[in-house]
């Protein structure tokens, strides 16, 4: 599925992101990742509260490399890409660039991995299998 | 007691709490009003975590009214008050102004009513008889 | 115009805007109510940067007051309205109800004062003529 | 200087910090960090709002990487450290690791690279002669 390949997420800046220096917190960049990996599950298929419900399996991130490029300001039009370049039993690993939509300028690059776990114990389970057959071969 | 009459607070803005017009971002003083309730109700002995799992019950805001004054900025030293001003059997209406440490100036005037709350059912429930009785009267 | 005078602005719910007791957290909601605004303005063909820019007019919250009725979830999809009941020369009301779309559950209702004031100084100013006569009659 | 060399900041985990899977939400601990490198600077004598006004610098962060290794919760005691693992012309990297206080437990492992940039243009600038004779070796 392309779809699952490459998926593009939009996002506009709004007051609440930014800081006194003018530009987007470093942190809520992780946000704007998150709903786009959010997005791109939907976009599957997969509802995050019918996964802890129905199966008792959360997604937790592991680990998050970020380089923050170009500084996004209030009001820009972004977008969140969502790539999975690593899928594992129990964990898949996103790369996740953000771009300005105006100018196609690269603010961000991310790469996260992210681990299924048991909603109550938190540890490792397995993807899924309905999940991971939608997954792309990567 | 005078320690829950007027409790005191203090907090530093860091940038996570401006926005880019330079200034702390509106929604984030309510933040900065419930930490202050937080550390009221620890200082009167309550923590709240041991509250929902050995009483069953939380704390919810049913209202809030923020007057907001005058801009705190980013590295600003500020004091958030807690004071309490009415206090029903599941209910209570604290007064929380907050202040600029250097200058004693007013950033803001606040008046939020909070519910206690079954943890699960989310329905009204007494405040517990043990925090009750630690609290002024009004 | 009809679009001025209630807008509606759909929000998704994100594991960012909850907290441990299971629901949005209070604060979050005046975030959602900035973003409709925000979009209430684009809508009418202003955008915030340029209003600063070129007119040096910023828009500040005033005073809020948020009755907070029934409790948002992750993965709910909501509705944030955006009305307003009162113009005057530098500044505005707006009524800010959010309800959950799937079942039309008024779940927040909101107040709020905006000031028109200088991107600077953070004196009062006049709202823009050309923004004023795009304003409903209220 | 010792102080220099291992700072370490508490913090208090309120509910503001964590989501409905409850525990704290991963982008907040990079807000934890910023917190702490902001006290850690103080700490040395800087304030980052005179920085920025008397010298124009500004402190952007360029890279980050994290390991959540185990949840905080709310109510948590956490610390916070702050280590210089490098210094160069206009950029330093922090190790910062984040512990339970209660059981000294690691919860989060950072690594996140700071450049000095001008704050107008955001070009890359030295870092203050004042500030890097307080830096320790590394």
């Amino acid at each position: 599925m392309t779809s699952a390949k490459e998926f593009i997420w939009p996002i506009r800046v709004y007051y609440e992101d930014t800081d006194s220096g003018g530009v987007v917190y470093y942190a809520n960049y992780l946000k704007f990742m998150e709903r786009a990996r959010t997005e791109w599950l939907r976009n599957l298929g997969f509802e995050q509260d019918q996964l802890a419900e129905q199966e008792g399996i959360i997604f937790a991130v592991h680990r998050a490399e970020i380089d923050f490029i170009s500084p996004a300001r209030f009001n820009d039009a972004l977008e969140i890409r969502v790539g999975i370049v690593e899928r594992k039993r129990a964990s898949m690993i996103f790369r996740q660039d953000i771009t300005n939509t105006s100018n196609g300028r690269t603010l961000c690059k991310g790469k996260v991995q992210i681990a299924s776990i048991d909603a109550t114990s938190f540890r490792p389970r397995p993807i899924p299998e309905s999940l991971l057959k939608e997954l792309p071969d990567v």
